[in-house]
This record gives structure tokens, sequence and C-alpha cells, in this order.
């Protein structure tokens, strides 16, 4: 019995609801998409609550149950999510945020959320803040893209029960408060990290250098979304299997990263509407060289959603479903495929919905059901029935003849 | 985002198995039934276990999974349920019975479980019994229809697990026993509740007019059902929307009133074959405007079923329809109108039984698939696939958009 290899590709937020304005069709439903048809046709299908019926899921939630982690066990806020996505590994204790730089007056009245969505000299910011020692915990601080940074505390004693600096709007910034008597720890190094930073980044060049050109100054950090890893078995020794992905956006490569994918970084994978979509199908055929299961994100789906722009969601799929004849044509031979999405964001409400996602299974000698087309109403009568997220990988790895028998 | 309102539609028994007096069709099948067609063929599809799959469920415990209440966790008898449709309120640590007037000899041997259904007077003989105070704990009875009554003890240590004073046959009436250590109190009160009802009751001057007339004196009452309240979020606030019911049965007006439900009573609303549907069906479209979520019960199919006629249960399905019918011709935009069963219950066997019972959710933008007739097999191809009861409320909810997002 030979093993099987695994692709999984999950376009985001592509499912939807039926448009009035175009003939009560999805986008899925408007599209040419010989390739998405031929997959469904070849397989099983059904329809997937990625969290569970009724919850409208988040791209990170979504992605851990899709990998076949209970989001409600492991998920405690997007901190360690992005802070893994930048680079950063963040273990058990560790308690990570998401930043942005801001900038503040003396009073601490927030000028620009954003500062002024600056583009150059976050990394020599950072390096400023990085490695600071608080009360015994060390704080590894590093820039994202434009105002966006991440900061991860090591140390004993830290707790992620702790609420926002960042007053998210224009207010005056909040001191970080603990939300369960054991975070007034972590709640006390955060406050004076922001305290620090704001000494720290008045002072610095690139600042002074902003000021001058008239440009609002970077000088302070406002955490937010902290969160903590909990007991994490890698994807890898979970399911036996080498992993790697294809992503470009930094959420979704920070969750790949978080649960031990390998995560080359893909010349042309954006995570935007200009995805180079060539560039994603060979690296795939590529990583399936060396790899036991590959995954591929395809982002542009929920953008087109979230712009509430339908042709431009039909054009998405024409080409992610180029993508996928490349990949269907020069695929190697016992490779499970299974096409679906991590949530729906119907193009009429630009928002995540609960609406359960369609699913397709191809390959690998397993049963095929007389599902035609790859939509969200076809998939909902194909022989898979409707499942849930954390149920997908234990069903590909069952179909890989990879799966566990229990009893004998 | 226009935040959706929800119509739910609940036909009690209606669901049914194939007659073969009937050409194998069951009632829903056998009617003609347009504008419940109208609704599954604009809309999603499924079957439902209602509790589980292979739970026959209660009519009690079915509205509690549909209201989004999982019945393992609050429920514990029937007497709250039917307590809270008398208009008493029962709070947590009270423990409520169901009850019924009959009549005793000397020997406490029943001679009439029903004392003679007797129809006037049980206001007054309710009217005696309650206040009573039996070591520290307060006893609240109220009369119900017939020879049916309810009794809320109210006090400190009480606990719902004693047994049935009620034999549920024509022996001897029982000393209620204690089911757990704690529960010792609550049947020590319970006794002396009942021994001292029958002094009382005995010397009443409508019992005494009675057996003037030669009908058996309702000289004793015989609590059953026992059951606490457990922390019950009411509706409105768990699911954020103003609710309020239109329903006939004392049964289910109890279980709206105890989750928090607007219940008014509707003129005609019997809860019988006789029940006005154009009255019910007026209601409900009133109480859509000043509510967000509107709940309709029909019990009618079930009192068909009951009696075991087919062909009367057709009339119920083509009196229902007309019901829906004038419903959906004069409905608002943005409402979700889901209609389905409580439970099925076979003409054939004249029970409830675990048969899943059809379900379909029209409106509001959602999706639809190819069904296009209202009934237990069609449904079951539907893109609702089989869920259980206790989905419906989060699945209408995210229909509705009203859901919440679990990540970011």
């Amino acid at each position: 019995m030979t093993e099987k290899k695994i692709l999984l590709i999950v376009c985001d937020g592509l499912s939807d609801r039926p448009a009035k304005e175009f003939d009560m069709k999805t986008p899925l439903q408007a599209a040419r998409k010989p390739a998405m048809d031929a997959l469904a046709r070849h397989g099983m299908n059904g329809v997937m609550d990625v969290i569970a019926p009724g919850v409208v899921p988040g791209s990170d939630t979504a992605h851990l149950a899709l990998f076949g982690y209970d989001p409600y066990k492991v998920y405690t806020g997007r901190g360690p999510i992005e802070a893994a996505g930048a680079g950063i590994a963040v273990l058990k204790g560790d308690v990570a945020f998401r930043c942005n730089f801001a900038t503040v007056d003396k009073s601490m009245k927030i000028k620009d959320r954003r500062a002024g969505r600056i583009k150059a000299g976050t990394s020599e910011l950072a390096q400023a803040l990085t490695g600071m020692s608080i009360d015994g915990v060390t704080a590894v601080f590093k820039e994202g893209s434009e105002h966006r940074a991440v900061l991860v505390l090591k140390g004993a004693g830290l707790d992620h029960r702790v609420s926002d600096v960042d007053p998210h709007n224009d207010g005056k910034i909040r001191q970080s408060t603990p939300l369960a008597p054991k975070a007034k720890k972590t709640a006390d190094v955060l406050n004076e990290f922001v305290r620090r930073s704001f000494d720290i980044l008045s002072d610095h060049p690139v600042n002074k250098d902003r000021v001058k050109k008239g440009l609002p100054p970077a000088n302070i950090v406002l955490p937010r979304g902290a969160g903590s890893i909990n007991e994490l078995e890698p994807m890898g020794v979970r399911i036996g299997m080498k992993c790697a992905a294809v992503a470009g956006v930094t959420l979704v490569k920070g969750i790949c990263r978080l649960v031990g994918m390998d995560v080359p970084d893909v010349q042309g994978a954006t995570g935007g509407l200009d995805t180079d979509y060539k560039a994603k199908a060979e690296a795939a055929l590529g990583l399936l060289k060396t790899n036991d299961f590959v995954f591929v994100n395809v982002k542009a789906g929920d953008v087109a959603s979230h712009d509430g722009d339908f042709r431009m969601k039909v054009r998405v799929v024409e080409s992610i479903d180029m993508m996928l004849g490349m990949i269907l044509k020069d695929l190697p031979d016992h490779v499970i495929v299974a096409l679906t999405c991590d949530h729906s964001t119907p193009v009429s409400i630009k928002e995540h919905s609960a609406d359960p996602v369609p699913l397709a299974i191809s390959g690998g000698g397993g049963r095929v059901d007389g599902v035609k087309d790859f939509d969200e109403i076809s998939a909902a009568t194909g022989a898979l029935g409707r499942i849930r997220g954390t149920d997908l990988m234990p069903i590909m790895l069952g179909m890989a003849d990879r799966a566990k028998k229990f009893g004998s």
C-alpha cells in the first residue's frame, strides 16, 4: 500500500451567497472554472461548518480547525499568530501582541494611530526596542509591514489575560489591566515597555528626521490582541507527514509556522489581488516533491468580497481555477487534492459569514459521487454530507490510508 | 448591513412515516400545500434530529433544543414548564410539580385519578391550598384546565430529585421518596403538603357540594414530574433579539415564558384541532412589527396523530399551509422564515417517534437549493443536510447576520 500525499488548497473567503444582480448566482456559480469542476466531478463533495454551525470563523481560527486543531482549545488571541508570521518563535509561556507604531503627544493622546502609515525606518526603530529587559522579562520586538509590528514577552510567570494598550480609536493610550489575578505581572511589564518605548523612540534619529520633514514621529508602540500558545503538537508529528505551505498573507503564514510547517517565501505571492498564481502553482508542485502534506492559501477572493466587488470575485475564481489547472496537469500520482474555503465572505455583506463552505476531495482511488460543479449548492448534495472543519484532516488522512485503526 | 428578523414556525408532530393505506405517502406528501412548497423552493432544506439521532423528543425538550438550549443541561422535569405555563414565576431553587386533583377513599386508595374530570370550582380549591407553609417552605398552588394543577415549593434547601406521589394508575397514593440524599427535606415537605391537602379539600364546600350531587370529590392533590430550573439565560439576552411567541397549548406557552419570551394570549388559539389559523397568522404578523424573533407553534398535527387519523392530519397540513400563505403574503422584507416540527408523531403508532423532522429556511438573501417540496424525504436531499435541534438557532442567527465571529 503506497502512502498517499495530500494537497490542501484553501480559497480564502471564496464561498458566498446568491446575488440578486447576477441572476441569483454565487461568484463560484457565475465563473468559468473547468479545473475546479473537474476536481468536483472526479471526487467527493460536501459542505463544511469550519468552526460549527452558525459560528462566523476568523481566518486564524478557521485555519487551525482545517489543520485539525480545536481552535476553542488552542486559540487565545491573534498575537502569537502575527508573531509567528513575522518569524519570531513563540514558545509555551510567552505572551505575544500585535502592535502599531503610533504618534502621541506628551499627554499620551494619540495624534495618529498609524504614525502616518510609516514605511521607512521601522527596522531601525524595532532594533532600538528589542531585547529590553523588564523585571526579568525579555521583550522581543519586530517590525512588520508599514506601521505594523509584533511584541513577544518571554519570561517566567506571564499570562495573556491582559487588556489592550491600543485604545482602537484616537483617544488617550490605555494602561493595560490584568483580566485575571495571575496576569498582573504581565500588565505591569507591558505598561513599562510602552512607557520606555516612548522615551526611546522620541529621541531616535529616525523620528527626529521625520519631524524635520513634517511627518508624524513613530514615537510609541500600541500593543493589542494578547495571546499565548497552549500545548501545540507540531502538525508533522501529529499526522506523521512532512508539511509545507504556500501562503502570501502574514496571518496565514503565521498559523502555518505556529503549527510547525515549512513556509518558504514565494516570490510574487502577495496575499492580494495581484498575487502570482503561476508562481503559487509552481511552488506547490515543487514542495510536493519533498513534502507529504502541502497547503496552499489564496487570499484574493476574500479581498474582492471585502471590497464588495462581485465581478472581481468572479475573476479571482477564474484565476484560482487557472492555478488549479496548472497543478492538476503536472500532479504526481498518489496525491489527494482537497479544495475548500476557510469561511464564506458574501459580497453582499462584505464580512465573514457563518454560511458553510463547499468542499471537494479527489484522488487516491477514493469514492466519486455524482456532483458535477464546485459551488456552494452542488457541493451540499455530495457524498461527504455536512461536516465540521476539524473533521477535514482526519477524513483526508483516512483517504490517504494514513489513519490509525481503533480496535483490531 | 440590515439586521434581519426571524420567524420560526413549528408544526407540532406534523412529521410522519409513509402510510400503506395512502399510497405510501406521509400526510405532508399527501396534502396540497402550495405555501410550504414555495418556502422550500425559495430556501434551503434539510432534516433535523431535534434532540439526537434515535432519541424520541418530548414537546418540552424539543422546544428547548429549538430555542438553542441543551435540554440535557437545562431540563430536569416537566413541573417548571407547566408552572410557567400557568403563570407562576419559577426561580432558581424552587421545585415545581404537575398535579392532578383526584378522588381517594380514607385508606388513600385512588377512586378517580382525575376527580371525574372536574371542571368547576378548582379555582376555589386551589385558593384553599396556596400559601401553605411547611417547615419554612411556602407552597404556591394554582389550578390549570379541568383536573390539572401546578405546585411550586419555594424555600431554602430544596432539591427536585424526589419520586412522584401520583401512582399513575388507580392504586394507592405513594409516599414521595428522596432519590438523592439532599432531597429528603423536599420529599418530607411534599408528603406533608399532600396529607394536609386531603384534610383541607375533604372539608371544602366545593367538594361537599359535589358529593351531594353524586360527583367524586376532588379531595386530594397528586404531584408528579418534579423539576427545577438551572441557570437559564433569557433568550432575548442570549441572542440579542426581542422575542415573542404565538402558542395555544399550555406546555409550549410555559417553555416560551420560561426562556423569557413575551407570550400574549391570542383569542381562538386553542392548541386543538379547532384552533383559529387566521388569528395565529395575524398575531404572528403583528408581533413581527415590534419584535425581532417571533415563534409560532401549531399543535393540531400532533393531536390528529394521537387520534390515529391520517385524513384529519392531511386537513391539518392544509390548514397550516393556509396560515403560512397568509403570513408570507404580508411578510415584511428582511425576515428569515424557518418551518419545521418539534418531533415526528406517526399516525401509525400514535406516539412521538425518533424519525428526524423536515426543515426549510428561506429569505434574507440566503442560499437556495433545488428542493421543491416540503416533506420528510424531499427535505433530506437539501443543502442543510442533517442537523441537530440545537444547531437550528445558530444557523438562523448566522443567516440573519447576527452570529458572532470567533477569531479575526
